[in-house]
């Protein structure tokens, strides 16, 4: 059975940066299926698997196809249910979605502002022409511009992961003592930083970087297989 | 079998304002569990149950005595298993305690600066000097400059509720189609804001007011036993 996970690299192509590929690299660990990484850059996904997709991450499952970070989630534990869940029932799987949600609106919000420019200038040729073309309007600046105005914000950076700060008061990840998917959902936008970027996002003794190292050492260190930028 | 819910009230009894007592009622709504409101004052709280805690809520389930509303919550969960979930299985439980974290250290931090004077205000005298003393040195400041220290955080706090609004685009409630404990947490902190305070916090047309009013609904319009102020 042929099992293909399709993740966004840049020039250096054994260096998949995406936080939505990474969400699903550490889910199939987490559940114990091998796979093989393609990298892909940005201009050269509409054409992978007779154009099956517009955005990775794309699973190759046998004869399925499936893309979508969280669809691919809910498809493993669907088709694997004799492996470590990702959800942990039927309440794990709604309220991940709140994690995608403040995922998505706080912490990848701010983390883009720091590490835009990083991942242009980790790109090849083709993938740079597109990425300005396609991010500078969503901006509504320059690249350059965008990772200046976000200078001070590293700063405050910290305070917007209070919510995360605090759960980890009481318990050692979002799935409790153990790692679900909701971890690598988080995990994926810090990780998405380490590989693009040297920037300082979080300080040592923070215990929102405690719990990063604890995923990065997660099913064998799968995370640390990319080193940092 | 008795069971007694003590709620905490101000100088009107008949106006249960506690946010985490409110996360209580809804759930045992849910479970369609039937109670009664014994409504108690801040300074009343150390003298019920013979000094069984020293916040509410507080439930007594015939002769079990149990505090905290996530633990409450649990409680409920475990001990009528065949009334309907409200956390929907241990991922359920464990993410609870994110939207927890989430609630406490964004929602109930912004609402407090609104409404803490409004909260005052509907107290009893004892209660009324118990609480000034107790909340002005937390603040470092008087309740009345809190309250006007926040009067412009109003209109930003709509920014605080995205992750919430984001999630609402995708399902209806916290616990997808219908609601869970995670919804009773967030209701909470809105439905103390309401009762205690007549400022606007949550606009027309937005879906977070929506989703609000949805769970004012709830179970009978259990939410909407209590006038807005």
């Amino acid at each position: 059975m042929t099992r293909i996970l399709y993740a966004l690299a840049g020039a250096d192509r054994a260096r998949p940066f995406s936080p939505h590929v990474w969400k699903v690299a550490l889910s199939l660990a987490h559940k114990g299926l091998a796979y093989e990484t393609v990298p892909v850059a940005f201009t050269e996904i509409p054409a992978i698997e007779n154009g099956a997709t517009k955005t990775v991450p794309l699973l190759r499952d046998g004869d399925r196809l499936v893309s979508d970070s969280f669809a691919i989630a809910l498809y493993l534990d669907e088709t694997y249910p004799d492996r470590p869940s990702l959800f942990g029932g039927e309440g794990g799987k709604a309220l991940a979605r709140f994690v995608e949600s403040w995922a998505q609106t706080v912490v990848h919000t701010a983390l883009v502002r720091f590490v835009v420019l990083d991942i242009h200038d980790c790109l090849g040729p083709e993938d740079r022409a597109y990425f300005r073309a396609s991010r500078e309007p969503r901006f509504g600046k320059s690249l350059e511009a965008v990772v200046e105005a976000g200078v001070g914000e590293i700063e405050t950076f910290a305070a917007k992961l209070e919510p995360l700060r605090a759960l980890l008061g009481k318990q050692a990840y979002f799935g409790g003592a153990g790692p679900s998917f909701a971890d690598y959902i988080v995990f994926g936008a810090l990780q998405w930083a380490r590989i693009v970027s040297q920037k300082v996002i979080l300080r040592d003794g923070d215990p929102v970087k405690d719990w990063f190292e604890r995923c990065l050492d997660l099913h064998g260190g799968v995370g640390r297989s990319v080193t940092a930028a």
